[in-house]
């Protein structure tokens, strides 16, 4: 079963020649007489063109980049623990990784996607999805931070997610793993019928972004795999894939690739939002945590969600249909006139794409080949518009650009395939090395598409860069998608497992990026506003250090009288008020992550001392040309000393 | 006290014009004719010619980048966990973090450097620092992995580290705060003469690179800043700057930066080999962990030392000596040849050269001026080989080329420095954006620099890339040093907070490199060599599953009499053999992190269910078209149930 071997095998065959020596080449593109070396150098000074955020797969976290040149400008902790700036291990951040099932220090992010209105990307949020332990989350644009993480109960494996309708109405998140409905302590050999799939309609508040679970649908125990909003004339529609439709329940490696057919499920969530308006469906005991943070107070809550709405797909008749489609598709991508449905059936030799008209037609007309679990299996020849002929092996994910092309990724011939939409005609191929998954164009997956760049992220990366022993990055490329041809113009190694991305113009995000957090709005607890208020109090053994950070001292910096047994909770406020001055705190001996704290930030961390002597903390980040003198002293006495608190101010 | 601002404020006054419109160069340097974009870019297919070790700062890690691309190829963990690959997470792995403080999730990694033979890098390891709870570690350059971390006792700021003798006889490191000796419970009023600053001196194993701490030199109160070897003629000595010889405990910005000279520190460290090896110096009682990782077992292992040698320099007559360097340096470097050590004096208005024949010769003349705490100081005059006049503001670190050039960087006045060693003339100057902190040639450190590249590790960013929120990544910028000129060629981010990197030459690193464990060669205590050994085995409430991963499946993939409050290890072997295959592991609500797992290596995870169901688990890594088929369960039945344990085996 060496599909990957063969591959690269297939690969080596018939791609050698023009492996790696495109150095130079005079544009048939758009970039007229520049080099591939022209087209993606930026200079020191200049800027990006785009924004392209690319997930982090096993990271837990969301990579920011730039295109044309494929830098990495920021890693965005938003599911895993980050020691780099303290996300995860700080009092105010532990809560973002509060769970049903406690505190987990690591997730699975697949599939980030930007805010949309009127089907457009607007640059305001980027939602993910966690796979494992099944989250969304939102990323504010202004701050580059995580702001929201809801849990997603009833799932497991939240793979068909987290996609937004074109107003950003809802993000939606669909279960890859059914589980026993409600979970129960049943034999995996009582899987078929006894384990459900859940489909989640998350509301999005359209000003504040704030999510809330509206309904569950409850479908057949199926695998989810990925999903799309309709657009345009498919807006009120949401389309998942669907494999092991065989409710294989071992070995699916062979169980699962039975049917010649799977399907694409098609969902009028706004069917179902009146349905659930008008008091449908049922409230069911659920638990699972919603998280936010604020940057006024600087802290995130976890909150406890008790119950969720669960809808059966068959109390709303009209609402959801199977599309039968050719064979563990995997992606589920829609044009961006919102007319045609594209399942890549992975293990399919041909792409086939339906028509959403000819779909509502075939409904209207109960063009039906039976049903499964209740839910009406549409005609395939009624909703099917075309088909792209032997386009390769392996098809993942088609995006689409604004000249009515279709780019699809080939997995097992490593390659992307562009073609056209109606007439279904190959175009243009090229390679990819290796192993392609998915594919980004900036706006691919809204209404407007822009047809300049197009990046894959590979799979397998081995020789494409100077080797790093066993364990590798992942690996980019980059194509200009401008002319008749595509023409990859560059390799860059991605961070974590890349699995997809989402990538927008430069002007519509860097606006609104904040520079600083003002301190007058700095609502945090423990905040300090200036170096008069720092103090140090002691609650039983709870210490309290209430403490400023400024260029180059502490206030305080030393400290006497802290005693073995003490738990002392540091709340560092950076008191700087401007852009890219930020402090760091850490201690020897401390069982915990550093801090790192921005202008106009409050960050709470723990020290336990474990023993009697006298321990220096200092500023980590390099923050002026005295910041090698930025550091102080605690005194720790034994636990039955009767020294009293005290401590030096610094500077005042 | 705005240094920073003022930097920055200078630069825009005089750099304004030169800054980033530098497309398009026909270069009067070595790359005739090629535009700054052709000299970086690498098409896709070729590779970069150096490695360059980056170090990560307060992530903990070391990155592995790619020059003249600019590209991460790797972040290896090091002191921090890593979700990506479960470091610090697994069973085995857990061991790396440990220290006589306990298990420390975070660390401050600053200085990579490079291991040598003949004074020359050899690309065998790379040998790193943690500053906080100060401790070295060792990266494998065959693995590219952590393979010994061993503790620095009586040490506070492991900063003056980590870098080696050239033959890596040792690998030095020294304090940066000084602390009471031994730790005590006194007042932080008491600092002058009762704290010590501890200069380690870890001994090195020549072939298989294993560290033993042979002795401490326990130095004045004083701040120990930075450090490197002697070489060629100075080799068998090592040099430490110092600052705050004040003996200042509180507010440092201002009391540390009284004295007009503090020290370098001359070490003949084979003189105290030597009195050591003869029985000198005293064993105290000192707790430090050695932790180290075997890529057979592949198991990380903390042993706890209990003492280590002191020797107090006085008792070791000619063996440490006192050079008076103007003021507060930071940088201590020493040229290829050896002859000259340059104290980076970053609040002076010049740069001190000393002389090392001369400094021997004044040795010999007992040319002295006074002592501190029983070590001779130097007579500056004697020692001086020159000054390079007014080179700009906040001078931090000197590295050379193969021409007789050295390149100093200026945090306040933001730019790198070129200028002649013997004649002390300044040659060129140029910007970087902005307040650059240390530099790195590839060799720049040893006795053959190469002449090509430089690059400079900016520590403010500001507007250099894409607004990305108010935190920002550090900004490199790489220089073509070939010509008479240095010419600023691109930019590139950084992760982290790079601090110091060690370059080297790719082709003495890229043939080691190893593609895979081989799975004979595996002896981890519950690894599987074939499918046929994977089994569950329950030990009252602990439960051992014994699971192999090959594609596309688990071995076994469904699991059933589990219960709640067992404690489940999933021991997971990847059975591949090919390059670039791992397979990953999670568990939905797994308190922990998930696994990577590279071919022929066994990890192991642990979850402790916490209430019934049935819960899937899932191949995190996307490793073949089968992949989303890569899956099982497991069903968590009451703590009382009596079913007993089965399990499926996915295929044999």
């Amino acid at each position: 079963m060496n599909l990957k071997n063969l591959g690269i095998g297939l690969l080596s065959i018939f791609f050698a020649v023009s492996c790696g020596k495109s150095e130079k080449k005079s544009g048939s593109n758009g970039a007229l007489n520049k080099s591939h070396a022209e087209q993606v150098y930026v200079a020191p000074g200049e800027h990006d063109d785009y924004y392209a955020f690319i997930s982090g797969g096993y990271s837990g976290n969301l990579l920011v980049y730039g295109l044309p040149s494929g830098r990495m400008f920021k890693e965005i902790p938003v599911f895993s623990q980050f020691p780099t700036s303290g996300y995860g291990y700080s009092e105010e951040t532990k809560a973002m990784l509060n769970t049903s099932h406690g505190f987990i220090p690591w997730g699975d992010l697949h599939h980030p996607d930007i805010s949309q209105t009127d089907g457009v990307t607007d640059g305001r949020w980027v939602f993910v999805n966690e796979n494992n332990t099944p989250r969304i989350a939102r990323v504010d644009l202004e701050t580059f931070e995580t702001v929201e993480v809801i849990e997603v109960p009833n799932s497991a494996g939240n793979h068909s997610s987290s996609f937004v309708t074109e107003n950003t109405e809802y993000v939606v998140a669909g279960t890859r793993f059914s589980v026993p409905f409600p979970q129960q302590d049943i034999s995996i050999k009582d899987y078929k019928g006894k384990f459900k799939g859940a489909l989640s309609f998350i509301k999005v508040d359209q000003e504040t972004g704030a999510m809330d679970i509206n309904f569950q649908l409850m479908m057949p125990g199926f695998n989810y795999d990925l999903s799309h909003p309709g657009r345009g004339q498919s807006h009120g529609w949401f389309f998942f894939t669907t494999y092991n439709t065989e409710e294989a329940s071992t070995l699916l490696e062979v169980n699962a690739s039975q049917n010649d057919k799977d399907f694409i499920a098609a969902v009028n969530w706004k069917k179902i939002e009146e349905y659930v308006a008008n008091g449908g469906g049922e409230m069911m005991p659920a638990e699972y945590a919603h998280n936010t943070y604020d940057h006024h107070t600087h802290v995130g809550k976890s909150e406890m969600k008790k119950e969720v709405r669960i809808v059966n797909p068959s109390d709303v008749p009209g609402a959801v249909f199977f599309l039968p489609t050719p064979k563990s598709p995997h992606g589920c991508d829609i044009s961006p006139d919102g007319q045609y449905i594209v399942g890549n059936g992975k293990l399919s030799a041909n792409l086939t794409v339906h028509s959403f008209p000819k779909m509502i037609k075939a409904i209207e007309n109960e063009s039906f080949d039976g049903e499964a679990y209740g839910i009406p299996i549409l005609n395939f020849d009624e909703t099917l518009a075309g088909v792209v002929e032997n386009p390769g092996l392996g098809p993942l994910h088609t995006e689409f650009d604004d000249k009515g092309n279709a780019y699809t990724t080939f997995f097992i011939t490593s390659e992307v395939v562009k073609w056209e939409l109606g007439s279904w005609e190959i175009k243009d191929r090229k390679p990819t090395y290796y192993s392609v998954g998915h594919l980004t164009i900036p706006g691919g997956n809204s209404r407007k598409p822009d047809g300049k760049y197009m990046f894959a992220m590979n799979k397998i990366t081995k020789d494409r860069y100077l080797p790093v022993g066993p364990e590798l990055e992942h690996s980019a490329q980059l194509y200009d998608i401008s002319g008749d041809k595509m023409e990859l113009i560059s390799d860059f190694p991605t961070h974590g497992e890349p699995h997809y991305a989402a990538a927008i113009k430069a002007d519509k995000v860097a606006p609104n990026s904040r520079k600083i957090y003002r301190l007058d709005e700095n609502e945090h607890p423990y905040a300090v506003k200036n170096e008069g208020e720092t103090k140090v109090v002691r609650d039983g053994k709870t210490v309290h250090v209430y403490m400023s950070t400024i260029r180059s001292h502490f206030n305080p910096d030393n400290i006497e009288g802290i005693k073995v047994g003490d738990k002392v909770y540091f709340h560092i406020t950076n008191l700087e008020q401007d852009f890219d001055v930020p402090h760091g705190f850490a201690m020897i001996g401390q069982n915990n992550s550093e801090l790192l704290i921005m202008p106009g930030q409050t960050k709470t961390t723990t020290w336990e001392p474990d023993r009697v002597g006298v321990w220096p903390f200092y500023c980590t980040d390099f923050c002026s040309a005295l910041h090698q003198e930025m550091q102080g002293y605690i005194r720790v006495s034994p636990a039955d000393s009767d020294i009293e608190l005290s401590w030096s101010l610094g500077e005042e």
